[in-house]
């Protein structure tokens, strides 16, 4: 491809997404396609001519968008957001065009200096306790939260140990804690650094399926007396199933009476705090050890782009740095500069300052809390809708932009309004399980979202709730999109 | 942003990056700045008004581009390439415009489904054996090959553990083998996965830098015998220093023999073998259980985009598998679809097929091939300059793109040779250590490159071969771009 075909073809593929964007509720939210279906329009063996632009437009159109479920559709209540911005979508293009790695400060020091000053940007805009942005601590951007949970414990660990797991590996006996209302990543992070899930302690959870402090306590005191090591504990704010809030500072004391690691994970909800009237959110947090929020779920940063701070930098480089010759530099050895590649698993770094930097002066910070504002709002009106519906209940207290609610008749008719909404192609929700029961999970977060949608969705709801759908139940275990 | 906003910076910014990579070599090589100097061009404080496009513009010209190396510069010949194509930036911009995200197959079929066909194209394009291409294979589009590493590693903890590594931790006892010419990203998955650094063992290496079957035979042997756990071995095909090639087919004799899981990472050279002429490379590759290489380094894949291969999914699906009640989906619970989640790290995905198919579309294989083709006749031009230079002398035997040389004076002239020739701007190269001599890495795999930028990269190194620098010693210690 020439400069002038790339200018042309650029061109066109920028008008592409922009039409995309401003007709994206047009499409299903979910792909309606069957497994296979895609594969079958591709060819099975690669081109052996080169192909003009025009035929691969076509084929984004033809066999591209049939296949995709639209994560950026206004009526998207599914999961979580992952909502993009037209600002971040530049600065995910400015990145790929530079096609720099910024696996060391020498390696492109612009892509290292301006990541540590908007990462700065966002603990004050955040704000972020002292403990995350004095000289010890530091802050990181991550691919995603499993990342930084991965590093998270990879950090403990090394604190616990003193060094000796990078050394020896993974010692017997050390214990991890959470609710079982954490994210899956957390698990998966501690059987990753060779911990296990047996030693994982579920910490119970109260009425809210927030973490009790109390039970967090006594199973650390039982390990202990089994002559075990609790090193870690992950407080969420936010969780997954229904955005329950564990309560950071009393865990926070517990963590810090008995030598705990603690991680907070706010994915998703750490991206209220930029509204300060949501700061209280992060009561407690600077008790803690690490924490991250994602700006590529609620920000309108395009994916990937997770936030990540430690307050004490020098357990973080400890878990995760290596040092070939390969790789020494006279900056890092003076050091005189931060080599990002120490902080995370990839030695490898795309630009990812660039796109978070692009969007708090392209839209500023004002509209993200307009929007994120708005979304609570709506989320409370659908919170009263369940609470005047008799055939509706809540499976947990609404909470940010997420309510939890299920059918009155039972599991298999949650299920299969859930199942019904999803195949009318005109919203997505996704299903959970909250303490044995099923719920639909209606999370607003995309930035397209208006409240005509949101009205749609609720009312899609309420028209299926007497269907025959409601009372069907076959096939209805496991569903989500189709 | 308005969606006309963005159209019109779009349309600007795609401009923006054509200009820059046409005339990217105006610019030198790696950036001049000193530690703080882009920090002291940015604000200290996030921007309380929405800015203009035209000021974010003007930022890239004079506040991120002096502080870039140019990866794309024809003359950066340090570290490996990492090239991009105009194709594969597009790709990205696709991604990025679209944004979904693929953990499931269900969030968006076609990223899934996508991937599945264009790594199948890729492994016809190398030449993959059936292992890697049959109905128990499977390949996945990494970020980078340190993730493919940690995933090869914690596939070979699953299998040799039979899963109780996941559920009760690392035991101890297991042992790992690479030699030292084997990339830091091996020892720190081995680290990450709770082995330990000490659990590696540096098998030796013969005068290639290529490892030697009877020494890893030798320290199996001596590790089961002290009652230790054998069970993962790397096999490097093109090492990060040398380029040097372990002898798959015979380290892969010993891996059956006593039951280890061989990684193959070929995560530079193993595109090489898109050149039919270089499928030798790639012998052996029948007895490995993995096998990882770049896109993204050689290939004009925008950086991130490693392919992965493992001959059985199921020990990679249950390293990595976990299974929430809100990821459940009615296709997965079927069995029907891949759920790619399962097979790396984090649990969120970009649609990075994108950019692989733009590529194989847009420029062909046979465009690769040409640059391919051209990078190894140059640095076989280099290697005979080397040889024709009584100055210089080779430190390894030079292969495929890369040559290794040093000053004949030593390590202290070959030092400050390269930190020298880096002050200059004019291109830039990577020092690293073989057995404990200093040597320049002159690597060639920019898509840029021209003969043109090789013989002024060599004439540079002849000119200042004599120069003060060749005699001074000062700073040059670690010495790599400043």
């Amino acid at each position: 491809m020439t400069p002038e075909s790339f200018r042309a073809a650029g061109h066109e593929l920028v008008d592409w997404i922009a039409d995309y964007l401003e007709t994206v509720e047009r499409h299903p939210v979910a792909s309606p396609v069957q497994p296979g279906e895609i594969t079958a329009l591709l060819p099975s063996r690669p081109p052996t001519e080169v192909e003009p632009w025009s035929k691969v437009m076509e084929d984004l159109n033809s066999v591209v968008l049939p296949g995709i479920t639209h994560w950026q559709h206004p009526s998207f209540f599914a999961y979580f957001p992952a909502n993009s911005s037209y600002s971040s979508i530049l600065g995910e293009l400015a990145s790929a065009g530079l096609g720099v790695n910024g696996m060391l400060w020498a390696t492109s020091p612009a892509a290292t200096e301006l990541e540590t000053v908007v990462v700065g940007w966002m603990a004050e805009l955040l704000g972020l306790p002292e403990c995350f942005t004095g000289p010890d601590a530091g802050g990181v951007i991550q691919g995603t939260a499993s990342e930084a949970a991965l590093c998270a414990a990879l950090a403990a660990r090394e604190r616990i140990t003193g060094g000796e797991a990078n050394r020896t590996g993974s010692p017997a006996g050390l214990v991890a804690y959470a609710t079982n209302q954490a994210h899956s990543s957390i698990e998966k992070a501690l059987r990753i650094a060779g911990i296990g899930a047996h030693n994982i302690r579920t910490v119970a959870h109260d009425e809210t399926f927030a973490m009790r402090p109390d039970a967090l306590a006594a199973a650390v005191a039982a390990d202990r007396a089994a002559g075990l090591t609790p090193f870690f504990v992950v407080a969420s704010v936010g969780t997954t199933s229904s955005m329950a809030v564990d309560p950071v500072a009393a865990i926070g004391a517990v963590a810090r009476a008995e030598g705990l690691w603690l991680h907070v994970d706010a994915a998703m909800a750490g991206v209220a705090a930029l509204c300060p009237e949501h700061r209280g959110l992060l009561d407690g947090l600077e008790l803690a050890d690490s924490f991250c929020t994602n700006p590529h779920k609620w920000m309108s940063v395009n994916f990937d782009c997770d936030l990540f701070w430690v307050a004490n930098r020098a357990d973080l480089i400890g878990a995760l740095s290596i040092l070939p010759e390969y790789l020494r530099t006279a900056a890092s050895d003076a050091g005189a500069v931060i080599d990002y590649r120490d902080w995370g698993i990839p030695l490898g770094r795309r630009f990812r300052a660039l796109k978070l930097w692009f969007t708090l002066r392209l839209d500023g910070v004002a509209s993200i809390q307009d929007m994120i504002r708005h979304h609570l709002a709506w989320t409370a009106w659908v919170a009263d809708q369940v609470r005047a519906d008799e055939r509706f209940a809540l499976t947990a207290p609404p909470h940010l932009n997420l309510v939890c609610l299920h059918h009155v008749d039972g599991d298999a008719a949650t299920d299969a309004l859930i199942a019904a909404a999803n195949a009318t192609g005109e919203a997505l929700f996704t299903r959970s399980v909250l303490d044995g029961r099923s719920t639909i999970r209606f999370c607003i977060g995309a930035r397209t979202t208006e409240l005509r949608h949101v009205e749609a969705g609720w009312q899609l709801l309420q028209r299926l709730a007497d269907g025959p759908g409601a009372t069907a139940t076959a096939g209805a275990t496991g569903s989500g999109p189709a």
